[in-house]
């Protein structure tokens, strides 16, 4: 069987490969056509040369060009639609509609002309002037940017067109993207339009170079090559935590998306208010997709009296009825298995029927669980495992100073909400949670549930470790993510027609914004 | 004899101490009168918990209040100037003047006022709203920040006075102050005179905290421990290591400044119409404060012809003439001695008069050294070994390539200079080696030593690994510091009253930039 060729320095060449791999459809377990190759650090080290030789290139083309290829990239997405999405549910399981065609596939153009514009603007430079001193100061491509998606967003976090990918090449960075072993075929239909569309655009045309897969080793190999200026990776906990291990001993920038089970409390007024609401708001929340979302809200906390165990119940039940959603990959499966397992061990008890497994496709049984809070205090560490998936754990506290001490043992997340009542009977116990929730999550939500993240510039898709690697950094919004892939370059007495043209005084883009002897100007 | 106490929680105390030290004056080399104390964990784990329990005070208080304490602190050091100064040059040997009472002092009494000033406007949270989502953004305080001074800048990066101190404190966090143990006593005077402005302005007087110094497991120990929010670190490579590898495990922000040799680049045209005057440029930044400085320029690149090797000698000589300053301890000048040891076992050669030891005080030969460029390229590792203080060494290169080689194998540094002809004979050399200089460096400078970091909102005082720990950051500048102890924190559809002032629509300080759908806006 022919392997598919990887993408190195604007060729489709064959690999040097390893060994290979096929993706499998999880709405019928059968394995899909297409082999794929796994990379040796030849291609890897190849991939490093050409994104490095491409580099310079890149940090210095203005924000025009760029602009130019991001619009061309999201036109042809826009224009072989149907193939990426028939392709991505194949590989993925996820539904055509409601997901792929209309939500994840539209916001993913949507963010690449986001970049595009951002890239053209050019104010996510933060430039920064003081005249007197003639010290000049901002942001610029760190270099080739190593991407590694999740198995979850096909498109919108994938490798070679989601986020990070349009962060990365916003400011003016090569990007070698590394597919998410889950889509390849999907990876290389994005990668086939980028490498047309850096042509249309006059970009390098190793700007956008895809791997399929290499051995961990040349993972960690590849986080710490000089060559490579920074990682995005968002993904599994263990193998994150291994690159970041990696980027870390070399001082090697790396932005992480690990894992995170996003706190829900519910305050009594709340729940007194309007709980059937709350049951079909939560219970959508957590099914949706089947619950494989990185802000999927798993930990519900709510006080431990008849109404939240009602509540509970009926959660349980509204579990019980809802059809249950493919999950991406017989690894999800797995994991999820294994993960609520873990949960029962520590303590929690299932409220939902329990699991059968579906022979034909890749799924688990929706999931409510239940444990005391003095039992996850008691297990908090056990308690608070990601199971990734349509599953859900709710912790009865004995009351408001329980549901603080259990955030207080809680690790970084990217999201916490919190539910009060609208005539503000809950805004004494509201005040105590989120003095301890604020700090050790991103995004702090009233009355919402996590799951949307709309591409705002005031978002922040970030948090505290291991949520993500740095709390100061989002992965969603623009400006704000094209941050993470940037150095910040201060120029000193540099005379002016060495310049960038973004620093000088009288050739910046007309409406980028500066930072100018204290106060920001336009123009 | 007793033991100076350390300040926790507001209060002078005794330590838990499990041995003692003392200070020595390096122009004496006589030990100072007092001893201080070798903290065990316990008093580390009392100065966290008093940390902790005052960080969300200090996270939620106005930025008026932050800068009335920064204010009154600025105030009360220049009150107590003379016996700043005094303590200071007993413990350091730094002079007087030209130093520590005109030039240090005034900058660290100036950074604290811009500090207060930050806090005040607001600015550096970079508020961002996005008034149709009602998503609302911005940093806030990270929580409780460790801070670990040098030994050359005993005010203007001291624990309890510097830079880090100034930023961590404007961004609403408390800080645990690790003085260096070479100037305990200048570290003691500013923690009281803190204290009494913490008083003065009615901020929890745990917000300032001071520990001489404690075991490294305990200093790994602190990095890594959940009550603490960030790091600051200025100091030795293979201590600011430990300790980095201690809080990445655990993904703890830190935040180093550890080694550089600030890469001087002298194109020839530049040595050609001002050669003479770039003796004294050069000799002045190099032997100035004996050499002590993070941005001290310790390697200089020059073509290998007659002008470069008549430079060369007039350099040395002027070293050989210089008077040769006082080290700021013994193990400063041992390291040195080791440092040029290694080099010149790696190659480079002695251009100056070998050192002779003075016993009455800390000192160390001015020292020039020379290699060619071929052998740098061989050892390259070695051969960029920083030698801290008086020392500097010279690379022969036989043309731009070798120039442009050399500096591919150099480590990230703070700064990097190129000197170039003024009548533009050197502009397509200076391309080349911008080039490749641009990305290794936070700051680059043209005809200009790298010695004076000026205090402005467009400073870089940072750089890739290992000058710093991440590029995007610089440690001197405000407001860009104080971003470096803060965490974004978004707020998604929460209930206006619930807002912090300044992410409301009306209620923000009147001065205050924030970024609204769009477009940087004032008040």
């Amino acid at each position: 069987m022919s392997l598919q060729p990887v993408l190195i320095d604007g060729a489709w060449v064959a690999a040097k490969s390893s060994g290979s791999f096929q993706a499998l459809n999880p709405a019928t377990r059968q394995p899909l056509a297409d082999s794929y190759p796994v990379s040796t650090w030849e291609d890897v080290d190849q991939a490093l040369d050409a994104a490095a030789a491409c580099a310079d290139t890149l940090r210095r083309a203005d924000g025009e060009t760029i602009g130019r290829f991001l619009d061309a990239f999201a036109d042809r997405i826009a224009a072989r639609k149907d193939e990426l999405v028939a392709m991505a549910n194949a590989e993925t399981g996820l539904p055509v509609a409601p997901r792929l065609a209309d939500v994840e596939l539209p916001r993913t153009i949507n963010q690449l002309k986001l970049a595009a514009a951002a890239a053209r603007s050019g104010d996510w430079r933060q430039a920064t002037i003081d005249s007197q001193a003639n010290i000049r100061s901002g942001f610029i491509g760190i270099g080739p940017v190593a991407v590694f998606g999740p198995n979850n967003f096909p498109f919108a976090f994938g490798s070679a067109s989601g986020g990070d990918f349009a962060a990365a090449i916003a400011a003016g960075n090569p990007v070698i993207a590394k597919a998410n072993s889950s889509h390849p075929g999907t990876t290389r239909l994005f990668a086939e339009e980028a490498l047309a569309a850096l042509e249309d655009a006059g970009l390098p045309t190793a700007t956008v170079q895809l791997l399929y897969r290499m051995s961990h080793a040349d993972g960690e190999r590849l986080a710490q090559d000089p060559r490579l200026g920074a990682i995005g990776y968002t993904g599994a906990r263990s193998a994150g935590l291994v690159l970041k291990t990696a980027a870390d001993a070399v001082g090697k920038p790396i932005y992480l998306e690990l894992s995170s089970i996003n706190p829900v409390v519910l305050l009594p007024g709340a729940l007194r208010e309007r709980g059937e609401e709350l049951v079909e708001e939560f219970s959508g929340s957590c099914l949706m997709g089947a619950g494989q979302f990185c802000t999927n809200p798993g930990l519900v906390l709510l006080l431990d009296d008849d109404a939240s165990r009602e509540w509970v119940s009926d959660v349980a039940l509204r579990f019980d009825e809802s059809p249950r959603g493919t999950l991406l990959s017989t690894s999800v499966q797995e994991s999820l298995a294994q993960s609520v397992a873990q949960l029962e061990q520590a303590g929690a008890q299932r409220m939902t029927v329990p699991n059968s497994d579906e022979p034909n496709r890749c799924s688990y049984a929706n999931t409510l669980l239940v444990v005391q809070g003095t039992q996850f205090l008691k297990a908090a560490e056990s308690l608070q495992t990601e199971a990734f998936g349509n599953e859900s754990l709710v912790v009865l506290c004995q009351d408001v100073a329980e549901i603080v001490a259990v955030i207080e043992l809680l690790e970084g997340n990217l999201t916490g909400c919190i539910y009060s009542a609208r005539d503000g009977g809950d805004d004494a116990n509201y005040d105590v949670v989120e003095a301890v929730l604020r700090t050790r999550v991103g995004r702090l939500l009233n009355d919402k549930m996590p799951t949307g993240v709309a591409v705002s510039p005031a978002m922040n898709h970030g948090g505290p470790f291991p949520a993500t690697g740095h709390p100061g950094f989002t992965a969603v919004g623009i400006p704000g993510s094209i941050h993470r892939f940037s150095m910040l370059a201060c120029y000193d007495a540099v005379r002016p027609h060495r310049l960038p043209a973004w620093l000088t005084d009288s050739q910046a883009p007309a409406s980028m914004w500066r930072y100018i002897d204290g106060a920001w100007r336009q123009g």
